[in-house]
């Protein structure tokens, strides 16, 4: 699909279409509509729009999205037996910026999402403790509290990448099992400090209130380094499907670390070897022996727009835009191709980019009306560099399920509709 | 109500109570319940708590808080005759973080909610101009974006501050016609360059779609500056009563100046002198002048927990946090005084402190029993103090309302009742 590019001394010029970091009226024809004094003096005069004329709503206890939005919602995969058994994906391509509404938030439930009365939850931290703590909503709510903003990402997210066709859905119904919000917790240091933690302990088992107990295995230091009991998410308290009252949160790690619900924490020296850490959540590999315990989110990008299902209506400048995301810190850096990686140019990165977040990335491109294949390529401040889908399941296998953090392809056909390919 | 500081050489003690940016363990009673083996096999066993035992809820398009945080609201103080005119205060003592939740986000409207079809609306930008453009959502759309973190503060904020007595009303109910969120919208200076403005004007006059046409007027500088028309608030497309489908942005500026429902700009070479910008939005002054176009939004702060209507239940250590913001630029700094003011001690912030943006603050507080009063004091990256209440009165007289941006009180008794104090 890939064309000889129009080289040019003075331009960065990639493949059949051009990107430009600077540049966009210069490239640009005008996107307005010219508009008459006529036609000024009538929005002057008031229009005859109805709602210029008649008062507004009035004021409300807690705002909803405008009626004319309403496609932009999760989109749901659930267990048809089993109705909170499931997913739903956080529309990526709906959205701007990098911040996901906490009704937006993706989801990942093994047995629904509980009805928890927050006045009778407990949190109970024992195990190898010097003295087994319970605690209650009140009295987590006195303790010290960090902020930070933080993506959590499902370690099962973009797996139709393994697929041997490419899956032809919108791009948030692939790779929405990832979102970004404002977290503020406890750290987990003060409440195993405050248990008394054995010297010998190194594993710490999460459970949580779900009628499935989900639970998971992380390692001591990280709980000790980072991790949070999460109370408020986007400022104000946790949603029920995100973990109310309290939720785990380990940053940069597989979402379902994240234990929502939380009301266990015991300490001990090895992984409990739940299904979710031994049958599920590891990868496969061409040996046939398997990861586990591969914890940490891999350096990823995805376009946002123009993506799966858009259509561009005439060759002309538009604006590429998308998200990237690393666990192991901050993007450094986003390439953007337009001739399927044959030419890459740096993005411009939304500041600031912080370590473990949403980072968006955004560059001109002028469509020139003929095939096209965009691409992204993330690198992270620890170098790690998104790597090609060839290349992961070179390293992989074709086998893969989990982790899957490879370059998402979008063809531009000539008639301007966009879809997934490889 | 002040008494004297416990002075200590190894310990930052502040009047009656100690202040601390370090420690909590080593002041702290343990604030958890010691728990015993039989309480954690209840635990274990999955306990008699009800949602342990039944599969949970299914997945939801677009979720919600959770029943039991239904106090947590926006408190609405609107005019009896007009629904439509009046203000809706964010709950700030009831959240945590940085960023505020697109439901909860403060409201003023002169005239209501418009209920906008976004098929419809146009932003029109004519006056001196080289061409009077129309934009509509689907080309604006196609314009580069910018995302900014920002609060938004209306002008007439805390203005209870100017009352003879301290009015008795939660923190939200006084201070919460300020928020924050993420925004993403089009640079005002591409949508200019491509009207093309005479080098003459200075001036442009902003006017929102609610029926009363509500307008405004800022100096092209600024447009060119740092303003943007926004499409997306906290990820998602802006909501009705925050000026859906767009809204300008002025960082750091007043309120009113972030025409909601935007539909005219004109570019001329003086304001409008509209309403709002001259009997209102403006600041009375002791020699009976008023001060007019006042836009810059003052050093500010706040403690929101603990604050007025909470109870301290009995002497400990107790966690102040709180919230500072400035029009200038980033807060630099935020101290906290228990003693009225005699002494501060500066609070910890939480990183990254990003410009024009909510800055939360955080401090541990050993409270001994005794009457106390808890201040905060900002100061921004441009030298700004916020001014204690008797200061700013000196300045500006007691005839103002509008602009109020002094030190906030709160007392504590020795029952461990907070309530607002000057």
């Amino acid at each position: 699909m890939a064309r000889k590019p129009h080289d040019s001394p003075d331009q960065p010029r990639v493949g059949e279409g051009r990107l430009d970091r600077r540049g966009f009226l210069k490239h640009g024809a005008a996107l307005a509509a010219v508009t008459t004094p006529a036609g000024v003096q009538a929005t002057q005069a008031g229009g005859d729009l109805p709602w210029l004329h008649v008062p507004g709503q009035p004021f409300s206890a807690y705002g909803q999205p405008s009626p004319h939005e309403h496609y932009t919602a999760r989109r749901i995969g659930a267990n048809r037996a089993v109705a909170g058994n499931g997913v739903s994906f956080t529309p990526l391509e709906d959205l701007d910026g990098t911040i996901t509404p906490n009704g937006l938030h993706f989801e990942r439930h093994h047995n629904g999402v509980p009805q928890i009365d927050p006045a009778q939850h407990r949190l109970v931290v024992h195990g190898r403790v010097r003295q087994a703590l319970s605690f209650d909503v009140k009295s987590l709510l006195r303790y010290p509290m960090r902020s930070q903003m933080l993506f959590i990402e499902c370690g099962g997210n973009s797996n139709a990448g393994w697929h041997a066709e490419p899956i032809q859905r919108p791009a948030g119904s692939v790779h929405g099992l990832v979102s970004c919000a404002e977290w503020t917790g406890v750290p987990l240091s003060i409440l195993l400090d405050e248990a008394g933690v054995d010297p010998g302990a190194s594993w710490v088992i999460a459970e949580g209130a779900d009628a499935g107990a989900m639970n998971m295995s992380i390692p001591l230091g990280k709980m000790r380094e980072d991790c949070l009991v999460a109370l408020y998410q986007n400022g104000e308290r946790l949603r029920p499907e995100n973990g109310y009252p309290m939720r785990l949160i380990v940053p940069g790690w597989e979402g379902v670390l994240h234990v929502k619900w939380l009301q266990r924490l015991e300490v001990g020296d090895q992984p409990v070897m739940s299904r979710n850490e031994t049958s599920k959540y590891t990868e496969l590999l061409p040996s046939g022996k398997a990861r586990q315990f591969t914890f940490t989110m891999g350096c990823k990008s995805l376009i946002t727009s123009p993506s799966h299902g858009q259509t561009l209506r005439q060759p002309d400048v538009y604006q590429i835009s998308g998200l990237a995301w690393s666990g192991h810190g901050r993007i450094a850096r986003v390439e953007v191709s337009a001739d399927n990686g044959k030419h890459w140019t740096d993005a411009v990165l939304q500041s600031p980019a912080l370590p473990r977040c949403f980072t968006r990335f955004r560059l001109p491109w002028r469509w020139d009306g003929k095939p096209a294949v965009l691409k992204s390529r993330a690198t992270d401040q620890a170098g790690n560099v998104q790597p090609e889908r060839a290349a992961l399941i070179a390293e992989r296998g074709r086998a893969g399920y989990f982790h899957y953090h490879a370059i998402v392809a979008w063809a531009v056909e000539d008639d301007g509709l966009v879809s997934h390919t490889y």
